[in-house]
């Protein structure tokens, strides 16, 4: 997805909200905001939001001197994501279908997310992602691909929904590579947090080799780019993996959570809705 | 009021929102954006917002070539004000306490604005400003100053605003002189737009000389600071005053609707509330 000039706004918010967790200086805050003003006019719209986010972020460090301002966050979402493990396994063992309550459980967690919004309420999004109509849901593909794949090549978000990732991983019952970041960004899952999720027990855990809040072919490891080639059945979460690969020559189920107005309107959906969409571009 | 880096992201969406009113060209309102960008480091958190925005609208109108992007919507908000002075009349003629309605009516014309804010509907407004509690209500002061004063000094805000300032002025019933911005800034009142609304028949209006969304001395005229300094008793309508003149050293009462967190916030205030509030420096 390329960028529009509404996310230019929300570029400046980001910045802003990343610097106020990374430091409590004022200056420092500012300079992160006006770095980032000197080098907008080298930002093209072709290019991809988390194309952005990646140098925002990586000025956010570099300015701060932080290099995980949301280490802390991230262990606190995953540990509450964990306390609702016991629950949500229950809730996906007792559904009458348990592989779509399952899909709904892992949007749900793709709230757990401080880029484009910087609050939320994970027992509301559980709650509303069970009971809500999905905007978009290719289910039927899904089922199809799932029933065939030998192999599932499973790309991440962020931490703490790496849990609710986990249950969807368990209910599929298939031999899974867990893609995470190589490096911290947002609360972006990488290696550690998901092995804290628990994600080691049911998938093997590789890195994209990005570190992008998405998926940016470009800035993966060719290790990582060789998966996707190959890969049969490709489930990819949330909102800056869908903005990295939706252009992408890829057959690609999205699961994710509108969160921004851009992003509903680039997927002809309402804020607030909850998708399965699969793009299958032929190469 | 000085500036918030809060702010920042907002200067982008006003930017935004005015470029995109002053054309349609998507390179043009990138430059804008662009530019914006360019200067943020000369931007500083003691500088006043309106300041900042007499800088942006500038850009507006020198990369669009467009002097005046908010014509249209301003005289439309005029005549849709227009057609409601007859009934607001009789609703503050019918109050028991017309003077107060008259100061609630002019409040809810305040939520004219396309600075913070992309929408507004008025009939809302005027409903809850008639009926909602103040959140500051310094109305005795005001009634005393309004008792003991021989002129006023009403500052205006924006276009459509203007009728509903009309009417208090109507129900003060002594000489005003009515302050408009020089040059077209966003959807702020200049003379053309004030004659419009039928000041002329109730006050003299006289610009401030500023170009600027708001009143920021330094850019107003010595005939105007003059006025200020010589006034017995002042009204400021709206964000951009407050923001421009709530630390000059003048006894002014702000009337105005907190339409951003940042104003609240300063105003020790809720978003939303309603304000009379008067501030007494001491010279």
């Amino acid at each position: 997805m390329k960028s529009y000039l509404d996310c230019i706004p929300c570029f400046f918010e980001q910045a802003l909200r990343a610097g106020r967790i990374a430091t409590d200086d004022e200056q420092l805050q500012k300079r992160v905001l006006d770095e980032l003003g000197a080098i907008l006019s080298d930002i093209s719209l072709e290019s991809t939001p988390p194309k952005t986010g990646e140098l925002i972020y990586r000025m956010v460090r570099e300015i701060t001197g932080n290099p995980d301002p949301y280490r802390e966050l991230k262990h606190e979402n995953t540990r509450q994501a964990l306390a609702r493990y016991p629950s949500l396994k229950r809730t996906i063992e007792k559904s009458n279908d348990s592989l779509l309550t399952a899909i709904r459980i892992a949007i749900a967690g793709n709230v757990i997310d401080f880029g484009p919004n910087a609050t939320f309420d994970i027992d509301t999004a559980i709650k509303e992602s069970l009971e809500m109509d999905f905007a978009i849901c290719d289910y039927s593909a899904f089922k199809n691909y799932l029933a065939k794949a030998e192999q599932i090549l499973y790309i991440g978000d962020n931490a703490g929904e790496t849990v609710f990732d986990r249950l969807l991983i368990e209910q599929m019952n298939k031999p899974v590579t867990y893609i995470v970041r190589e490096k911290p960004v947002i609360n972006d899952a990488t290696a550690e947090d998901a092995v804290q999720a628990g994600i080691d027990k049911v998938a093997t855990i590789v890195s994209s080799g990005t570190e992008a809040p998405g998926t940016i072919l470009s800035t993966c490891s060719l290790e990582f780019r060789e998966m996707l080639d190959s890969a049969e059945f490709v489930v990819a979460k949330g909102q800056g993996n869908y903005e990295g690969l939706s252009n992408e020559d890829h057959s690609i189920f999205f699961l994710l959570k509108a969160k921004c107005q851009i992003i509903a309107n680039d997927l002809g959906v309402t804020k607030g809705d909850i998708v399965l969409k699969w793009i299958n571009i032929e190469t």
